[in-house]
């Protein structure tokens, strides 16, 4: 099989590499195509000194185990079992976890590749391939509102009008949120339900300080510093999510959440089944965010256009 | 009456000023003592551009009203009551609030202060003056088990062992958490319960890096490179409130945030009433806290004193 290793910020096509073999409790999985996420960028700049298999948003078949011969999806995190975070029932910070191209587990940017049993989840029929690679970070937005309970009508700012920023809008829509995204693509409005405001330059270094309206913001933007430009925006008692790891640390003024007794909550994964149900039923809507494909060994092509600023998602697919 | 004048960084004593006339709903209070706060201090140094008479810890007779002749503490936040946010009843948040001492309303470093009726607490025999300066900030400590349900026995981290420190130590404490308050000053631990393991030097610029043991920490340091610090020894969805309005802006990695689900919560005012029926149980030890004590007229030595690294409670005392 092939696959794509990345070392030292350099991807390479690896060719005639051996199937990996699964272990008592896995599944091997015939990879049919994967995105390419801003975390597989940040690997490939050098984001946790990474070497391997990138790729974490994928769909493929299962060749063995439960699912065999059927389409299936995947979590991410390999928990250990066994400590204690684990026996607490939450696998996904376990601190021996491996994770599934991003550390310890080789990745989606592959022909095949390995999982447990329990992580997998069937793919329902109604569910195109092209939806389905977004049930990673579709998943990880519906774990806002299993945070969070808000009153319904109340106003969320959802701070980037990128691909999860897109998703969390209208997870939040659909949860009955009144929902304006702060984003820097005006032509994005067109992939929103239009009870969506997009508004275009809100949190830009020459956007007016925004005045205190917000119950709830989404910081999903990956840059440090509109999180800075949206706590203004927070009214007293308000929460403010943060759905994206910043590669770079930031100064921020943070008297104004002790003043306003604002949270900030950092949040990463979520619900895979609630998001593949969304899907099901075309409650989400994700097609329109594929912005191109290229075959696997186009890997390097694809990420210096997922690297683009404001590209939506690319996808890399396996069979050529 | 005298009052303490602070207008561009210099304390000024005024004699002979007209005692204020109190409003309808409103009581004058004949101050007995209060106390210099780090707020104090700030506004001192130039904190939010602040002109008049400072100082909202104090203890004094209400000269009218309904508790004329009783001895009251006082909330400090005066709400407008018509706004959006008063009718939320989250009067501490009300955008058109004057604040004792802080914001348009003269405080308690005089002779006299009007407060509204629905401010006042009357003070219970058992509470001492001494003790009854800190029912405000023992109020603000006593916010974060109104805020957060924790299990019994789970391990929290108080950074600073300054005042706040300490009452925010002993009021986890006694809610059932199993406490470390990392300090700079070893001789503070006499004024906590032995139950209370306090620790020298566990968030000081060469300290080891934390390891992640607590699931709440409360930053009560007042310093934004101890929050940096207190990251890495945070489990997993844990909780860390800071209690602390920083005056600078400081640079810090949000990313574990994400990673650890960890949320950041602030936190200001809190319940006089639960407060003072600890203080009247002799439940939380604060008079060991008191440093020093000033005459009125000696504001500016007090000032000087309350600021030096380390010191502890300060009072202003008006008969001198």
């Amino acid at each position: 099989m092939r696959s794509v290793n990345l070392e030292k910020g350099k991807l390479e096509l690896r060719q005639h590499q051996a199937r990996p073999q699964p272990g008592s409790g896995e599944s091997l999985i015939r990879v049919t195509q994967a995105g390419v996420c801003a975390t597989d960028l940040a690997l490939a700049r050098g984001y946790m000194a990474f070497a391997g298999v990138p790729g974490h948003e994928f769909i493929g078949y299962a060749e063995s185990g439960p699912f065999a011969g059927k389409r299936v999806v995947g979590e991410i995190n390999l928990a250990c079992g066994s400590c204690s975070t684990c026996a607490q029932s939450l696998p996904e910070h376990c601190p021996n976890r491996r994770v599934l191209g991003i550390a310890g587990q080789p990745g989606a940017f592959a022909d095949y590749l390995l999982l447990p049993n329990e992580n997998l989840h069937p793919v329902p029929d109604s569910v195109s391939d092209d939806a389905a690679v977004f049930t990673e970070p579709l998943a990880a937005a519906y774990e806002i509102p299993k945070l969070i309970h808000f009153r319904p009508g109340s106003r969320a700012l959802v701070a980037g009008d990128g691909k999860l920023g897109l998703l969390c809008a209208q997870v939040l829509n659909e949860a009955g949120l009144e929902i304006t995204v702060a984003g820097r693509h005006p032509e994005r409005a067109r992939l929103l339900p239009a009870a969506i405001r997009h508004s275009f330059g809100l949190l830009e270094a020459d956007s007016p300080v925004l005045q205190p309206q917000f119950e709830l913001a989404v910081e999903a933007s990956g840059r440090p510093e509109v999180l800075a430009r949206l706590i203004p925006g927070m009214l007293p008692r308000s929460r403010i999510v943060m759905k994206t790891t910043m590669e770079r640390s930031h100064e921020i003024d943070l008297a104004p959440l002790v003043i306003n007794e604002i949270s900030l909550e950092g949040s990463r994964c979520g619900p895979f089944e609630v998001a593949l149900a969304a899907l099901a039923e075309g409650r989400i809507q994700v097609e329109g965010m594929i912005e191109a494909r290229y075959p696997l060994a186009e890997a390097e092509r694809a990420f210096a256009h997922a690297a683009r600023p404001g590209s939506l998602k690319i996808l890399l697919q396996m069979q050529d």
